[in-house]
């Protein structure tokens, strides 16, 4: 277990409407964030107005890793040290209740507050390689690594987990007892995300077999 | 075709950094909305530190709908008029390019600026029935609807479409001219989200089958 305060812990990230879905468990929260592929990452303008965009990430210890062109308006923010919110959501299932009030879905999300600190040198580098490796596992060994051009075009963030927070929803409908008795089904629809068939590429200069590191990717 | 503008044409939504990735068609950022489940949405605090919420959403005609406990932190904040982003991501695959650096993802993505309304009288019902039927077709015929106190303890807020922008990335890894020579496999792994087999609620007081509405439901 990690040295840092357990998730939830700050009244920030406290979950306050339903506390009992709020999981105090750092390996429940790392789970999450290696399970996921894309977060959603805040920044707030001038005016106070919010925007939130899709990033692919990297948990790397106890910091999250993202990365995106230096000409990004979302990463100039977050290298400014601009507050922000990270958030993963996986979504598990769809809950059917006899009432539509007591439906819901199953899920699990991380959300991290904090600043993002911007990499350099070797710890780029390597953060760089984390990246890859977590969407793509395998493929660091077998891709053309960033040039020197390519790094310098690239911001890569770091935001601590510090201060962060894992809710998860699961199991079956919990109805009003008096709508138990209803003559109608309950119960979940799971939601499976799965790797499909890989594509080649059009351009594919040979007959490569897709690499084995690819085969074995499963969700 | 909608009589709003275009998505796109403001200049807070207009994409920047990739302007080939925007797709000025309406019903193109419609098909997105309708296809996704989970929208993520920021409200600011009064320090300026965002907050990033997984929330059910549907869309409704021109706008967004949500809902969620008057209880809730964010859907008071929403409801108190506060500038919000909603954004909807559907990941399509990971796209493995020769190079790290050209390697990305495939992705739908809606972004919706602006600021929600809070709904009340039959158009609250309305709203209600439409989110069911968006995330559960076929069970507002089936299930309970609200009470007049569920409904009390409900907020449903409504957010226009008339500021957002879409971005779809799809197709093969676009490598640089230099890398397609390289000996190494490239193309894309598609994600595909599915439903798995419905699970019934441990404590249905007879044999339901599960319904032919549900049965149907296709990702």
């Amino acid at each position: 277990m990690s040295a840092l305060p357990p998730p939830g812990s700050t009244e920030r990230t406290a979950v306050r409407r339903i506390p009992d879905k709020e999981v105090r468990d750092r390996e429940v929260l790392n789970a999450v964030l290696d399970a996921g592929l894309v977060a959603h990452v805040a920044v707030t303008d001038d005016d106070g107005q919010p925007f939130v965009v899709p990033v692919g990430y990297a948990r790397d210890g106890d910091r999250v890793l993202v990365h995106g062109s230096t000409a990004s308006r979302l990463f100039r923010r977050l290298a400014g040290g601009q507050p922000t919110c990270l958030t993963v959501t996986l979504l598990d299932g769809l809950v059917l209740a006899r009432s539509t009030f007591e439906s819901s879905m199953n899920y699990r999300a991380v959300m991290v507050l904090g600043t993002c600190t911007s990499l350099a040198g070797p710890d780029k580098d390597r953060a760089l390689e984390v990246i890859t490796e977590h969407l793509l596992p395998g493929r660091w060994a077998d891709a053309r690594h960033p040039s020197r051009k390519e790094s310098a075009a690239t911001t890569v963030l770091a935001l601590p987990l510090d201060e962060a927070s894992v809710k998860v929803s699961a199991g079956p409908p919990e109805d009003d007892p008096d709508d138990v008795d209803r003559p109608v089904w309950a119960g979940v629809v799971p939601i499976v995300e799965t790797f499909g068939q890989p594509e080649d590429a059009p351009d594919l200069v040979d007959t490569f077999p897709v690499p084995d590191y690819v085969a074995r990717w499963r969700r």
